[in-house]
């Protein structure tokens, strides 16, 4: 195997590496050493870890985005304003690596007001833009903070965040309707809680409790209550984001499972919506990144 | 000292007793030995532990309110659907217990349609009442699960829960705004956050993200955020319940601090807001169930 370069997606909780040849993956490792877990002396030891059996003498570029130029990171890649392309300066070279490696970090993106910040998004935006160049329209990658992303004349205009994995994960495991909320799925209690929450997102609040009160007094289906719960935080998040998808050309990039909820949430509404898969995304994202780097080296 | 009952406020996470003559109060115990820490068998032992120095040769009254009524509680003591008094049964004896005690338990009201739950906040409710006989109007109960209660002729006519004391705590705490969120308190950021979320309450779920981007980008105070969150959560609250409270006679029943966060928001629209000392009102809608029980013994 003959690694040219190593594409990194380091974020909060998890690190992902691919040895890449051009624009082809020989190989892919992943592990739970994310972000959070590490000091800013530990970051190389745990990439080195992971990806020691891709190298060779000569030194390999390492591409990375995420978490992982945080503040708290391995180094800092501080964030850029918005509008902007969504990779739009070098990536940020990691001082003082393993003679093996030189190790580039790609900066996230910010926007003043309202006050929003990404980092990885704005490289899956730069990947899926990558093979298509005149595309204008809105961006939605659903997960743990999903993002909105409108895109027009290949900048990011502007963006918004939403908690609704992180709220999702709450609510279902660590509040008072973990007793109710169980595994499975029901689509009929899905698509009924996004229109109801779209309708009326101000009953939002008095919605969640409603889930526990239907196990208590009427023994609800623990799938349908997940479902309910999903409906209701995705309706919540499709009526602050109403001006983003109506009407709009829509691209859904994320996880499989996680994006077909999104689309079919949206397909609902009538949106027509076009979905991308997040790795092959990233790893557009992170080959453009490097081109980047060669054209200054 | 001649304890003639004593009244119990027996929570999820705390148990609290009352050593009484009548209604005036000779003592005061508490711990945190919650419903949710004990197992069925345990419940007799844990309430023995906190007020053995107050009982001698004759059995004297116990009277509990709150999860302790629950399935997985000491006794079940099964719901009262409203329309209903507050507190319109006798409360059920707990069967088998220490011959120095006769424990009985307070039912909770249910509600099918929108499914809603309470244990514990009618006997507040009850208490509030059983001074003002010709009281009607719609009280709020702040808390982890806030109630908002229509009362009309003596009557609970409907009610709604709003989790949003558990939200602040899951979000401030435990989600990523744990980073951004810190102690103090902030009037304006509170008042704006309350007002922006009650004209626009579709927004919320995009404004939690910006209370961390705003401590990313422009280093906002911890004190503010956690305002911040308070008043959109809050304002969500308000957002639901507007035909609860808009016009109406309304009464606030909780502990003082949170009771006058919530009186603040509600003044700020324009409410006429009373408010009601929580552990006056429980010990009064105790000692109006211990007349049920005396009335069937």
């Amino acid at each position: 195997m003959n690694t040219e370069w190593i594409a990194v997606d380091w974020g909060t909780s998890h690190l992902r590496a691919w040895a890449m040849q051009g624009d082809t993956v020989l190989d892919h490792a992943q592990c739970d050493r994310g972000m959070a877990t590490l000091r800013r002396d530990q970051f190389q030891d745990a990439l080195l870890t992971l990806v020691q059996g891709w190298l060779g003498a000569a030194p390999v570029d390492v591409i990375a985005c995420g978490m992982v130029g945080a503040r708290q990171g391995w180094v800092e890649a501080p964030y850029v304003a918005v509008p902007a392309k969504p990779i739009s300066t070098v990536p940020v070279r990691v001082p003082g690596t393993d003679p093996r490696i030189r190790a580039f970090v790609v900066p996230g993106l910010k926007q003043d007001d309202p006050a929003d910040v990404m980092r990885g998004e704005e490289t899956q935006i730069a990947g899926y833009l990558s093979t298509r160049p005149h595309w204008d329209g809105v961006i939605c990658l659903p997960g743990t903070h999903t993002k909105w992303v409108q895109v027009s004349a290949g900048e990011v205009v502007s963006f918004r965040t939403f908690m609704t994995g992180e709220l999702f994960d709450l609510l279902g495991q660590h509040s008072v309707l973990k007793h109710s909320v169980g595994e499975g799925w029901d689509d009929d209690a899905f698509a009924t809680a996004v229109a109801d929450t779209l309708s009326k997102p101000e009953q939002l609040a008095g919605r969640l409790f409603g889930l526990r009160a239907a196990d208590l007094l009427q023994g609800q289906d623990p799938a349908t209550a997940r479902a309910r719960l999903s409906g209701a935080l995705i309706g919540a998040e499709l009526a602050a984001t109403r001006p983003y998808w109506l009407g709009q050309q829509l691209a859904i990039i994320g996880a499989e499972a996680l994006s077909n909820i999104y689309a079919t949430a949206l397909q609902q509404q009538g949106a027509f919506v076009e979905t991308a898969d997040a790795t092959q995304a990233t790893l557009a994202g992170l080959l453009l990144a490097r081109t980047l780097t060669r054209q200054t080296a």
